[in-house]
């Protein structure tokens, strides 16, 4: 039941409202926490409470399942009664308006992926609830990071409003916690499109579209202890809002300062012993099931009956492809439980930890007074999901999602792709140095390595010997005219050039190719399609737009997973080697926070010095 | 470190400091509940960064300690530095202010109370810090229901003011959850010195004195869906804060319906399957450990690995003496292992599980950014307390309480008992039915059978023989005039009368003897004591007074225990049998909420039927 309806019905009748409650109920949610999306509803108790013994009439009950229990680990017969979107009971013999025959399946809560960002599955909002809900997703933490550091809050507001204007009859078909990002430029060494400074932090924290702080990537700022940096976890903090974390590596004293600083989580543990040692010191350990990424099989052996509470499961960045062909959480809990964890912790991980570690009262278990969020799985090993509920509302069967929405494109996110005048000569890299650095990508890795090649300048301009490509990273937010360039080492691409506008986290647009007029066509075709994957060479020209701030397509999951393949395909038949994503693996290229050799606008980034470098080695 | 230091320091220092911002920090608490002791300590992150990288002098290490640690249920190495009362690290080299030697002890997180009433101890609440604080014991939930049964809402404020006034250096040694109590009066069956109804509930929650809503007692009132009583617990959930239960016996549809009203705990279980259910329906399940009731030898077998996250230990009412002889949740502690359940998930259930349940962030485990409340125990077998930090501060050692406190008594809780006339005639009682209903009390159980006895009058007036007694409930907070009159079976005594002044829940004066002038003799007697526990009978004249609401002695507890042995011997010497405790069995007999037959100051109750009884019987 909505706020309006309830003030009027059940406070009003016996007296006891106050006009201020009004307010308050806006600011203080059924969750505790003041944010998100558990604020504006509440239900009516006394409804509840008759529906549960009986004496009024449920509105769902969901009969012949059987109930995964998330507090005994036990599996246990039984009628789940459900009232205005709250579980009332667990029993038989409740009247209600509506029945749904479970058929011996098994009831799990609602999945909720504790860590994710949607730009990453290239799908708008809409379309990734479309594809996740049928999977058993019934919540997500999201950070829109990548969509804010291209159009600032504005971006996060888009996502918000997206996902907010969903609507499976009375309800919203997924709950979204919005995180605030935290890293916006992740670092200063590259240009985003916006700047969100601690001040700016403190506002929009304040507001409640945020449900907290992002995965908060500038480790060593905070471990240096850096004012900007520690002011925004304060104001988390201080709004009692979850921060969440991202250390790659961080341990011993450098974690303690990280903890410190209030984050709670973490899902970039390079080893068992750092995920052990970030357990041991008080952090939730998101393990990660997500495309590039996953660490199922490092963390499931470290899962025991004293620390299972402290594990959660997230897909942080995943493709659309790969949610189709494998699904979302419930390709997290298939994982880990082939793997040797227990389904009863498996389902704990991405339901009742999860809503422990945000304090996100009535979420994560089948119990009454529980948000009736819930999904029926035929077995506890492959959890292929038949049918999920979404506040009492069955929101998707059989896979289809049961809601639909129509387009939202606002202005903020369309339209973003500003590059000043390039040309073929804008990507000559003249060296005069007998050597170089060059990038060389570690296949099914986003680290770099750094090699040292022999190089030749010809009339200004470098040759390209050896298998080695040019890199570009175009800034493409404010016109500037920025070019990083750089080399990279066997790519495998030749005869043309290839470019993508997603570039974590900047995302400027990052081009690969060994012929600079077609690395001028690529940044062209680009320019005119707001942003994509784009392609020129051997007599094709091709493009792929990602019309949504130039990270993701308006288009459906299955066109965004055919055009990506097709164009993935044709970079490929340009050379690329296997063990790299064409284009995905470009994406990374620009992201000065990860190891060892990067790109950025401003020029080429050594990542453990933390500081810029040269292209050509004098020695 | 304090609110207006850190204002002072850190964020008037980097200019991001907003005017706002001050109300915001007493609103808005570290722990995401903005009531209770959490709200107004709040610390400077950079400080505690730059002591978790040895950059800055810590306040204190502790060194040569093993760490319980109970994220992982392991016994690590490892030193415990200290910051402005918040733990900054676990390791080794740290530059510190202080050092203490733990020389080999184990640490383990302060024990948390998660459910207690002071009032039972009889003794002030500074008294019982001093007691209690030795004992491990850093924060407790406090329900202050008797006080407010007897002195409305400043009884409560004074429990507040009590604990607030305690000061160990800079901190205070005990941290008070304080719940508004839920129930006064307990039943509308009684004449309690209070009422709170859901309106006056709805105002208090609203304050920060207030972390939550007390135990909810009136289960029947919520089952049914009674108004006012649902308000209360709407109330607790717009605010954010947790509601108790109070639950005995309360399983199947009417669980359900307990549940929907949002109420978190239960420490009332009468069986093992009782507490499974709960477990079950998601209850957090308080296992008891004190005077009267003990629950552990039936909750130890039921805890799992799947499940034990959801017991808490508490000790709801524990007398002075035991406390002084067994301790308080230490002593649980070492009941819990006794019965077997692993030292670790024992230590969770008062440490991390109290803090999940009641969402104290930073509570309850030895970690980064965790406040730095501990405690050096030998072992985990007996859990004798050598050392207790409160905020990184030294508040006992070897069993003495390092703090003190003036003593604190306001005109609210004194001069508390207000009776009408009363004399010996006020106590005939006059019958003219062949038989009569006495109470017979069960011997170390506070529940009572219905007997029908023979009774013969003379004279307007009762004549007691085989082993009857007249029992008196004397309203005491208004002087109204109102005795409820009963016959009690078999408690002994005789030749003269005993009375006290704490009678759950609305604190009467109860009064049994088999002489009524002697009865009217020890009325006089607590009304002139200010309440108290009296005794009249065989020459002697005897009274112990309970001078703060007629509930609690402002004595020592040395004392309290002492004068409490003694006025018991002497009622001993009067015959009341082994198995009853003179004057505590008495507090019992007017509580109307436990079967079977009971005695308000409005007349003679029969709990099954919930419902007025006669004391004569036609047939």
């Amino acid at each position: 039941m909505y706020l309006d309806t309830f003030l009027n019905k059940s406070h009003a009748e016996n007296g006891l409202v106050q006009p201020v409650f009004a307010e308050k109920l806006i600011l203080y949610s059924v969750s505790g926490l003041r944010c998100g999306p558990f604020s504006v509803i509440i239900w009516d108790m006394k409804q509840l409470i008759d529906c549960a013994m009986k004496r009024a009439e449920c509105d769902l009950v969901i009969r012949g399942g059987r109930i995964l229990n998330v507090f005994t680990g036990e599996l246990e017969e039984g009628d789940v009664a459900v009232k205005d979107g709250v579980i009332v009971g667990i029993g038989s013999g409740y009247p209600a308006k509506t029945e749904y025959d479970a058929g011996g399946k098994i009831l799990i809560p609602g999945l909720i992926d504790a860590h994710m960002h949607v730009e990453s599955t290239m799908l708008t909002p809409e379309e990734f609830a479309r594809l996740a809900v049928p999977h058993g997703t019934c919540a997500i933490v999201a950070d829109p990071h990548e969509l804010v550091n291209v159009c600032g809050v504005e971006g996060a507001e888009y996502v918000h409003e997206a996902f907010s204007r969903l609507r499976a009859g009375d309800v919203s078909p997924l709950d979204v916690c919005l995180q605030l990002p935290s890293c916006v430029p992740a670092t200063p060494f590259e240009t985003s499109g916006a700047v969100l400074d601690a001040r700016a932090t403190q506002e929009e924290l304040a507001k409640d579209t945020f449900f907290g702080l992002g995965e908060m990537m500038n480790y060593p700022g905070v471990i240096a202890g850096d004012a900007q940096t520690v002011a925004k976890l304060e104001a988390a903090q201080k709004f009692g809002k979850v921060a969440d974390g991202h250390a790659p590596g961080v341990v011993g004293d450098a974690l303690n300062a990280y903890l410190c600083a209030g984050i709670a989580t973490d899902h970039e543990s390079l080893s068992a012993s750092e995920i052990g040692e970030k357990i041991a010191r008080g952090m939730y350990v998101q393990i990660r099931c997500g495309s590039s990424a996953n660490n199922a099989a490092v963390c499931a052996p470290l899962v025991t009956a004293e620390n299972f509470r402290r594990f959660l499961l997230c897909m942080d960045d995943k493709h659309a492809p790969d949610l189709m062909e494998h699904g979302h959480i419930d390709d997290a809990l298939r994982q880990l439980v082939a793997f040797g964890v227990s389904p009863h912790r498996a389902v704990c991980m991405a339901t009742k930890n999860v809503a422990e570690c945000y304090a996100m009262r009535g979420r994560g278990a089948i119990a009454p007074s529980y948000v009736a969020d819930l999904a029926a799985v035929d077995d506890l090993t492959d959890f292929h999901v038949s049918a999920v509920w979404k506040r009492g509302t069955l929101v998707a069967e059989n896979g289809e999602a049961k809601f639909a929405a129509a387009p939202y494109l606002p202005a903020a996110v369309r339209n973003t792709v500003h590059v000043g005048e390039v040309t073929a000569e804008s990507f000559r890299i003249a060296l005069d140095c007998p050597r170089a650095r060059a990038m060389y990508v570690r296949p099914n890795e986003l680290v770099t390595e750094q090699v040292i090649v022999p190089v030749e300048s010809r009339g200004g301009d470098v040759v390209l010997t050896d298998g080695l490509c040019k890199l570009a990273v175009v800034e493409r937010h404010f016109a500037s005219g920025n070019i990083g360039l750089a080399l990279v080492k066997d790519y495998g691409l030749h005869g043309g050039a290839i470019g993508i506008s997603v570039a974590h986290d900047s995302h400027n647009l990052v081009v690969l190719g060994d012929d600079n007029a077609a690395m001028a066509s690529v940044v062209r075709l680009l320019k005119e399609a707001g942003g994509g994957m784009a392609l020129v060479g051997k007599g094709i020209e091709e493009v792929f737009p990602l019309d949504v701030a130039g990270l993701m397509s308006s288009a459906s999951a299955g066109q965004v997973a055919g055009k990506t393949a097709h164009i993935s395909a044709l970079a490929r038949r340009m050379g690329v080697k296997e063990g790299y994503d064409p284009f995905m693996t470009l994406a990374f290229l620009a992201l000065p926070v990860i190891p060892h050799l990067k790109l950025t606008d401003k020029g080429l980034f050594d990542v453990d010095a933390f500081s810029y470098t040269s292209l050509g080695v004098e020695e």
